[in-house]
Formats: C-alpha cells, structure tokens, sequence
C-alpha cells in the first residue's frame, strides 16, 4: 500500500500535522507578521515538526495475511492518522506531544474489506477508529487511553467513487470516503450538486459528514448533511444493514438518523444515496452593515423567520468583519446569499436587505446577474474563510492559543449567551495566559426559533502550556454554554472533547438506549472507543 | 373519573366505535344511499353496535388507592379505548368481534401520575398502550395477544394543554394529549399556529402525531411532525427525560429522532416543545386538469423539484376527482396551495401552475386575494376530505370493504407501483369477494426525491368475512409495496397492522439497536407490546 501523502487528485502533498497542503502554509515571514498582530506570542515561529522525531514504534498487532494487502504500518502514514486538525492537535504536534499514534493503517476498498477489518479486530481487541479527511476538530479520529493493545485508522478515502446516478430522483449512490472536491467533480457532469461546502470541504468525505451530522452550505431551512440522505449502508461489527431509498417513511424511529451522528462508535457508513440539487442559474448576494449588533440580531431573526430561506444569512461581528476583511469601520455585517436552480432570486434578496435595513441596516442588493461579481465583502469573507485555518496554523507556530467552538441557541437565549461568552471566555483567556484575548463571534445558520453562533479566540499563549491553557479556556466556554441551555455543538460533533458538556445535555433515557444500542452493535467495544460512551 | 363520551369542547358526543361524532354519522338512508353506488352491498344497514352486548368482564388488575383517582373501570370507557378506527376495527365493532377490551383506562393530569402508573404496571406486569386521541388505523391502540394478564389504556387527553408560549422563538410548550383543535385554539389569541392537519386532526393529539411521525399541512419541505420538533419530554419505565429546547444541534444522534415514531413502545411522550408559523396573511389556491395521470406525475415532480414549495400540492387520479366532486369529466386533478406569513403568493402559484401547463394540464391561477372563495375544486376536494371517514363507516355499515393505505417511493418507482397497486390490489379485492372493485389513488405529499401516493379501496364485502377478506387484501398490497421498495407508511405508523413490511423495511442493525433499547427502557416489556418489537 503506497505511504505517501500525495493527493492523488491534486498531486499535491497533505501535511501530517496541520491543516490542508503543505504547500499552503504560510511560511515563516507570514507567521511572523501574522503573530504580530497578537501581542505577546514568539519573536520566531516554531519549527515545523518532522514524522522522523516521533515516538513510532513496532505495531502492537498483525493483521493476517488475507488483509496484509489493505493494512500498512508505515510511519508517514501512521503519523498522519494519529489525530484530527484542531489546535490541539496542531499544538501537541508542534510540541512534540502527539495523541497515540495507531499500529496500522488500514484503506479498505470495497464493504466486505470493512466486514473483515471488523472480524479481525473484534477477536484481537484492536481499537478501531474510522477516519475520513481527518479534520475532525473535536478529538474525533485518535485513541485515547490504554484499553485496547492495538490501534487501527480505518481510512475509508480508497472508497470515494460515485455509484449510481438517479436523475430522476435527483440523487446519487455515492461511497462514504468521498472527499468534497472528487464528489462534486463526479456529479458536475450531471448538471447535479449536493452543495455541502463545509470549511473543511476539501479535506472531509461524505462519511464524516453524515457521521458527524455536519453543517453545510445553507444557512436556513435544510442546514445539516442529515435532510440530505436518502439512504445509509453501515456495516457494524453485529452486521451490515442498507436502509430503503425513500423520500419519506413514517414507519418506526428513523434508522438513518440513528446512524447520523453516531461518529463511528455504532458502525460505519460506507454509503449512501444522498439528494442532490439541480447546479444554481440564479444567484444574488449582498451585505448589509449595522452599527449596532444586537439590532442586527433582531434583523436576523426577522429573516429567519420570513420565508425568503437565503442560502447564505451570515452575520459577522465588527472582530470578525474586520479580520476577514468585511468591513474595516467597526461595523457589524450581515452577508447574505441567495441561490435558484429554477426561478430568480432578486425579490428575495430585495425584500431581506428591506427587512435588514428596517432594523437599522445599510447597505443595498447587489446586481443578481450571475456573472457580475460577488460584492466584495461577501467575496472577501469567502476568501478568508477558507484561508483561516492555515492561518490558525501559523499563529499556532507563533505559540498562539488560537481555536473557534460554535453552539446553537433560542432566539431569546442567544444575546445574552454571545454577551457571555464574549466576556467570560475572554476573561478566561487573558487569565489563562496575562495576555489580552479576542473573542469574536459570527452567526453561521439561522433558524425560525434560533440561531447557530461561531467563536473564535485568540490569545498569546505560555510556552509549552498551550494545551493546558486551552483546555482550562475551552472548560469555561462549556460551562458558559450549559448555563445558557445552548448546544455543545452545532455541527463540529461531539468527539472526545466535547464529551462532557454532551454528557450534560443529553437526556438519560436516550443515553440508556443509546449504551444498550452499543453493546448490541459493538460488543467487543472496538468502535471508536471514548467517543460518545464510555 | 367521568365516564362519558362526550367531548368537553364541543359539547358533541364521540362514537366509541366508528369515526368521530356519532351526530356526525350517516343516518341508515344515507348509508343504502352511499351503499348503492358499491355493486353487492347489503340491503339495509348493519345495526349501530351497543357497548352492552360487548362481552365486557370484571377488570383483571386493581390499581393502588393512591391511583384510583386516576383509573376507570366503565364499559363504556373501556369500550371506546379497546380499538382505533381503522375499518378493520369499525368492521370488528359492527360484527361483534372487537379487539381485547382493555381491563382499566387510566386518564393522568401531570408527568408523575405517568410514572407512577408505569411504575404500578410494571411491577404486576400489567400491558400499557399508550392512548392520544385513539385514531390509529393500523392496530396501535390494542392489545393483542395473552401474554399480559391485564391491559390498562393510557388516556394522555387531560394533559391537553398549552403550558408556555415563548413568540420570540416562536414556539409552545404542549401537552401531548392537545387535540388539534384544542391546541390551535390555545395558539390563535397569539397569532400562532403549528399548522398541522391531518384528516384526523379533529379526533388526534400532539403526542399522537410525535408517536407516530404523522404527515401533516405542508405538501412539500416540512412534511412532517417531526420537523417542528424543538424538544419532547418522556416518560419511560427506566426513568424520564427532556431533551434541550434547541434550533438545532450536531451532537450524537439526534435523541428526539429516536423517540419520533417509537409509537408507545419506549417511552410515554408527555409534552413537547413545538416550533410554530405566523398564521398565513397571503394565500391562493388553483387546480389544475389532466387528461393523462402519467403526464400529470411528471408535471408534479417538476413542481416538487421547483423551489416553489407549496403548501398543498395533492394529485387526485379521476376516481379520486369524481369522488371528491373535484372533477366529473374524468380528468386527473392537480390541487395547489400556497400560503405565506410574509409575503404574496401569487407568483409562484403561477409559476406552479404554468409548469403544470407545460405537462399538459389545463387550468389557472384562481385571484389570491384571501378574502375571495378558493377555486371550486379545491373546496370541493376539502369538504369531501373531512367527511371521508364518515362515509367509510357508513360504507361499512353496508357490508363493504373500504379502506386505505399509503406509501411513498422514488420518483423512477412512483409510476410502476401505481398501475401495479391498481392492478393488483384491485384483482385480489375482486377475487377475494366476487364483486367488482375499486382503487383510487392520490398524491398526498412530494420531495425533490419522490411522492407519497395514497390508495382508496372499496369492495362489497362478504358478510361476515370482512375482516380476512381486508387482511388478505392487505397482504397483497404490502407485496406489492414490498417489490417496489416503497415505505409501509409514510404517515400512518407500522402499529400491529404494519409488522410484516415494516420488518421487511427495517435494516437489520437497526432492528438490533431497537431490540436492546427497548430491553433497556422498558424491561418489564408493558408499553404497548407487540406495537414495532416482537
């Protein structure tokens, strides 16, 4: 099995320890400017860490030889398999502190690969940690612990081919190890889109989407990965199951929800038919600032609950608006999108900046010709986002603490929710460090009875302590967000970091079904260990 | 505790045995008159059944002093709680074969007296069948079977309140036992409405509705209960919950998807958060003609896969049109609804109605104006619907097998399973009674991805043999479901009734959670066995 780390699709190579390509990362006169703006980090960036340095050892298990052909122990890919893409992970990198890295690296290509993986780890007691894209930002691809001799990352991108068209249900049979841009590439031919853009597009598949119940590309109505699938197959360690193509079924509990969300621990999806959406013709966006923010609050929620349904209904805070170029006034900024493959979309977008601009708004609808630029701050948001997490790479290099959580809230909940953890997270952070932090916030999804905020928080941090220091933040942000009654996670999943406050919210019956649900899926207790359920 | 049947609303009183009001009933002329457009039904009406001549024996089961309060021993309610009101159990009824009547009907005020009677029911093995407004069509109110020396009904209806209205994030704290009209007229004085109507509305109750994932108002997008679903409270034999009052949430699998459809197998639901609408300010209806049913599907899955989003979109093939008095030429009928809070709707009722044209129908768009009459065969097809159940009991009455059932499919199946439902639910209908039989068929809901189609039969019957006769008819059409991947139900549970196919339907790992959730929920197995789980 070839160990490289080469995007066969791109040709270019994928970093093991930070995000993305390594030939995007800023070097180290960016980090270094980048760094400056945060008082406090380092005067030189820290060195970027080398596979060579880590603790890699001979593997615990081997597999036989009918799988040796689907398995390898190779260093590069085991370190590239060892965790997922948070700050933490980059950090523990960076520090030479890494997760435990597994034994093996498996890349089935076909179920009955997956079957026999199963098989030989439930008899050996080998952990198995489905991986994807491994961007998980929430602990959610390492092992943790020592229950299990042996680790083994189930790498399902060796299974990332389109199957089936269906155009006149407008959906597609597609295996779970697609990541984003391959997808989309098979389905262009078609005229056909699942338009499912996280951050990590580019570096995520299907199957960590529709694991991780993972946020998409529209910002009101159908947000989540989950209203998209048409029908799962998941092969679990008690058997493999697909369930009907349908476009609807009142026939008992969903058993594709059950399955969505469950991160890996109950089995794992290896395909699905997912509903797809003709490719737009239609778009119009604009952007809308506001001197004040809660009032733009009130403006986004008369949107959300108009039935305008824009695709993209982002507001930005002045920190955020500021960093991604969206505004340098100290503005607040609604950007918003919308998006037809069948009708035009300029009334509606009309009719949204109105409401916007009727809660004290200013700003207009841009030309909704489809090949007129974007406006610019929507465009220049669009560019610094994707950007952002290279760049949180380098700040982290620069010894930043620097990482983002997001929540999901009641419209009567979310002000004083995004007051408090403006202030009490920030206060964490700056005590945490002596140093001054930032907490910005945006709103990423809106609904008619509420609204998804996105935090990001950046401060110097202390050489060394980084993890500590962002652990002991992150503690208090999940204590800010249970009082408030808000979300542990809107669409970043629970992983293992997040187990305490999902612990919190979780109602104790669904926890019981979800333990008797595990033992009869899982009863060697290989899945995934740690994440969900002990 | 009050034995009556009278409703506390209306002042009118329930039938315990046939559909909705007994003033409401066809009177014995209206039942020959009905009766004689089905060739081979009796004569003379069936006689009204009398609770007095059911065979109704002492309770098997006591309940404690400190829950008699709660706890009724009556016939009459204990007759009225022995079955639902699908033909089958209206048939029963007329026959003098009804199901196992219930020993005791429990009616609770508040969440204790539910755990409380759980926790009695438990301990002397007594069954519990959870009990809305009792309109289950599929067998989901009794009990079948000897395994339980006793049966207590589980009467939700005196928690039929609206405890809290939260406008900002315009959503209700709800009483499961609310009947829809008790519900919608504790929301109007706040200009609020869930908007949820099934044909049952009148004589069904939000906890009914969740239980069951029932199909409601909207035709497209939000079809059904489940999507209005912010939080649910419940109760089961291994302790209560709530989940978090939430817009959304990504984390683990969604808890109040897992008790949606559980149909009182796993928990009772007490009370639920639900998200509301502003009641609709623009409204306009139209239908629209077709000479060809084919033609007519193609027309209405363009509609469906339009972002038009109407509200009603239902497709009637002729029978159903010449029932309904929609249409006495023959056509097929397209009716469309649109509404808004927000915004006119006139233009994409004409945008509907002109991709309806480009497929070959043949109508306009009726004035919008909300003040006006609704197009004439709209109103007809709605008056036609609320009285549908009446008419079946009559119909009954007169010897006939009359019934419905319902599936949804992908679009590529939609057409086939159709003609072969047709077609070979109509020839077993004829065969199993001699006389010549009737199929009709609607479209009642549809998704970019498929419909939901809806069939009518209706056959003179052969006195006395009814019900096989209905259950042998039935076994044919779930075959036929079966062979072309279409759901058991779309929005009318699995119940007993539907066990076959829903176990054919249900992916084995999932039937393997279920199984160990409800060992681990309800482990003395009393919440309406047999419902779901063997």
């Amino acid at each position: 099995m070839p160990a490289t780390a080469t995007d066969p699709q791109t040709s270019r190579t994928r970093s093991w320890w930070g995000w993305g390509y390594t030939d995007a990362h800023p070097d180290d006169a960016e980090c270094i400017a980048t760094g400056a703006l945060l008082p406090g980090t380092l005067a030189r960036p820290l060195p970027i860490p080398r596979v060579a340095d880590l603790p890699i050892g001979r593997p615990a298990a081997t597999p036989p030889a009918s799988l040796a052909h689907l398995v390898t122990a190779d260093p590069q890919a085991r370190a590239a398999h060892a965790m997922g893409k948070a700050y933490r992970d980059v950090i523990r990198a960076l520090r030479g502190r890494p997760g435990r890295i597994p034994d093996l690296v498996a890349r089935p290509t076909r179920d009955q690969d997956v079957a026999d993986l199963l098989d030989w780890a439930g008899e050996h007691g080998v952990a198995v940690i489905p991986f994807g894209g491994g961007s998980s930002v929430v602990g959610g691809v390492e092992y943790r612990g020592e229950a299990h001799h042996a680790v083994l990352s189930l790498d399902l991108t060796s299974m990332g081919r389109v199957l089936e068209i269906d155009t006149a249900a407008r959906s597609a049979l597609i295996q779970a190890g697609a990541l984003g841009p391959a997808l989309e590439a098979q389905l262009r031919p078609h005229g056909l889109t699942l338009r499912h853009f996280p951050q990590s597009f580019e570096f995520s598949t299907l199957g960590g989407w529709l694991a991780t119940r993972a946020g998409g590309h529209y910002a009101t109505v159908h947000t989540h990965i989950d209203d998209f699938v048409q029908s799962l197959r998941v092969i679990t360690p008690a058997g493999a199951g697909t369930s009907w193509r349908l476009p609807a079924s009142g026939a008992g509990p969903s058993p594709d929800r059950f399955f969505l969300g469950s991160e890996g621990t109950l089995g794992v999806i290896t395909e699905a038919w997912m509903r797809l959406r003709e490719r737009p013709r239609h778009k119009a966006s604009a952007s809308v600032a506001f001197a004040d923010f809660h009032r733009a609050l009130d403006a986004v929620r008369a949107i959300a609950q108009s039935d305008l349904a824009p695709a993209n209904c982002r507001l930005l805070d002045p920190g955020e608006a500021l960093l991604s170029g969206a505004s340098h006034e100290g503005s607040t900024v609604l950007v918003l999108g919308f998006e037809s493959a069948t009708s035009p979309v300029d009334a509606r977008l009309t009719a949204a900046v109105d409401l916007a601009r009727a809660h004290g708004g200013r700003g207009e609808a841009a030309p909704a010709d489809r090949d007129s630029p974007p406006d610019a701050a929507v465009g220049a948001w669009r560019s610094a986002f994707l950007r952002m997490p290279y760049l949180r790479d380098g700040l982290a290099r620069m010894g930043a603490v620097v990482e983002t959580f997001e929540t999901a809230a009641t419209w009567g909940a979310v002000p004083a929710l995004i007051d408090a953890v403006r202030t009490e997270v920030g206060a964490a952070a700056a005590k945490a460090t002596g140093h001054p932090a930032t907490v910005n916030c945006r709103l990423t999804h809106v609904y008619p009875d509420g609204a998804a905020p996105y935090f990001t928080v950046a401060v110097a941090g202390r050489p060394g302590d980084e993890v500590e220091i962002w652990d002991d933040i992150k503690a208090v942000a999940t204590e800010v967000l249970h009082r408030h009654r808000a979300t542990i996670t809107h669409h970043h999943a629970v992983g293992r970091d997040h187990r305490p406050g999902y612990d919190l919210q979780r109602p104790d019956p669904f926890a019981r079904a979800l333990r008797a649900a595990k033992d009869a899926l899982d009863p060697h207790r290989i899945l995934n260990p740690g994440v969900l359920l002990d």
